[in-house]
């Protein structure tokens, strides 16, 4: 494993999307990965840590989280903006060469059970909670978060240093239609 | 009404709340108001337009929306950010006069059924979808978007303009313990 790449304590673990980051969903079931972009993922809980992620019924990744009950939430950064488009502007479905074709490159941590996408500046793996209502009506995922990790060079001590770091490491923001921003300044009350 | 604020599309209410920004929410129910902030509020559907947010049981808020059945999400920006952390982290419950100490400043908008705060960049105004089991297990809330409006100063033509505006409009992205980011400039891949 990278040697940046460092745990993050549970209870903090909520930290890495609270900021409300566009994330990349990952899943992957009897050998077929997927990799989704999402604006619509958000903390739910501090402890244990729980998101959520709203995951149309169209794409791939939905159905290989439904079957192995695991998926990883990643926190993707400006070095990243065209694999975040490129993901999550094609279907697995109609294009099964999609990872190729957007340079993804997965890797995984020992002992865990979903691929993770090199390069982000966090990964969040999710155990997830079934709520069958949720699911078909609202197309709403829970998951609990079991385990998180950060690049030490963009967060460090619980928070986000984005200010310290390159700009590359800058979370990316999506409004609509490409239409992305990166995160700003720290400011303080 | 101030002549900068206009009606946005019901269908793209969404973006006002894309790029994850924390909100105020806002409620009210017999003759009380009550406003917090909320970093875990996240779109949920484009057509109606719903949304979700967390809510604590500790929240005077919660009872005021669960009460009338309504509720408004809006976007503070880089002006407001003493009065984002000051109603974020008092309650009705121990501060009866949170709103004043805050200099929150109410409006309504003719016909619209939830109070809402002046200065904020957009507002959207919510009915409460009942969800008996997420809002009692998960404190989480869905919302269905009636009514939407922006500041023209910063959303125009169903795009924020932040790279346009003052700075003192730029959102607030709150990470923990009065950690903000503002968000940054407009990327596109």
């Amino acid at each position: 494993m990278d040697k940046h790449i460092a745990p993050v304590e549970l209870e903090k673990a909520v930290r890495l999307i609270n900021h409300g980051p566009t994330v990349l969903v990952s899943a992957s079931y009897n050998g077929t990965d997927d990799v989704m972009a999402a604006a619509w993922a958000c903390a739910l809980d501090f402890t244990p840590p729980k998101l959520t992620v709203v995951i149309d019924k169209i794409a791939k990744t939905r159905e290989l989280l439904e079957r192995s009950g695991y998926f990883a939430i990643q926190i993707p950064n400006l070095s990243q903006l065209a694999l975040t488009w490129a993901v999550g502007s094609q279907s697995l479905h109609q294009v099964p060469d999609k990872l190729q074709r957007s340079h993804v490159e997965l890797f995984r941590i020992a002992g865990q059970p979903v691929p993770l996408v090199a390069g982000c500046s966090a990964w969040l793996i999710c155990r997830l909670i079934p709520e069958a209502h949720n699911q078909q009506v609202y197309d709403l995922f829970i998951g609990e978060v079991t385990g998180a990790w950060a690049d030490s060079r963009v967060f460090s001590d619980g928070h986000w240093t984005f200010e310290n770091a390159d700009a590359r490491w800058k979370s990316l923001h999506h409004v609509a239609g490409g239409h992305f921003y990166t995160i700003g300044d720290p400011v303080r009350p």
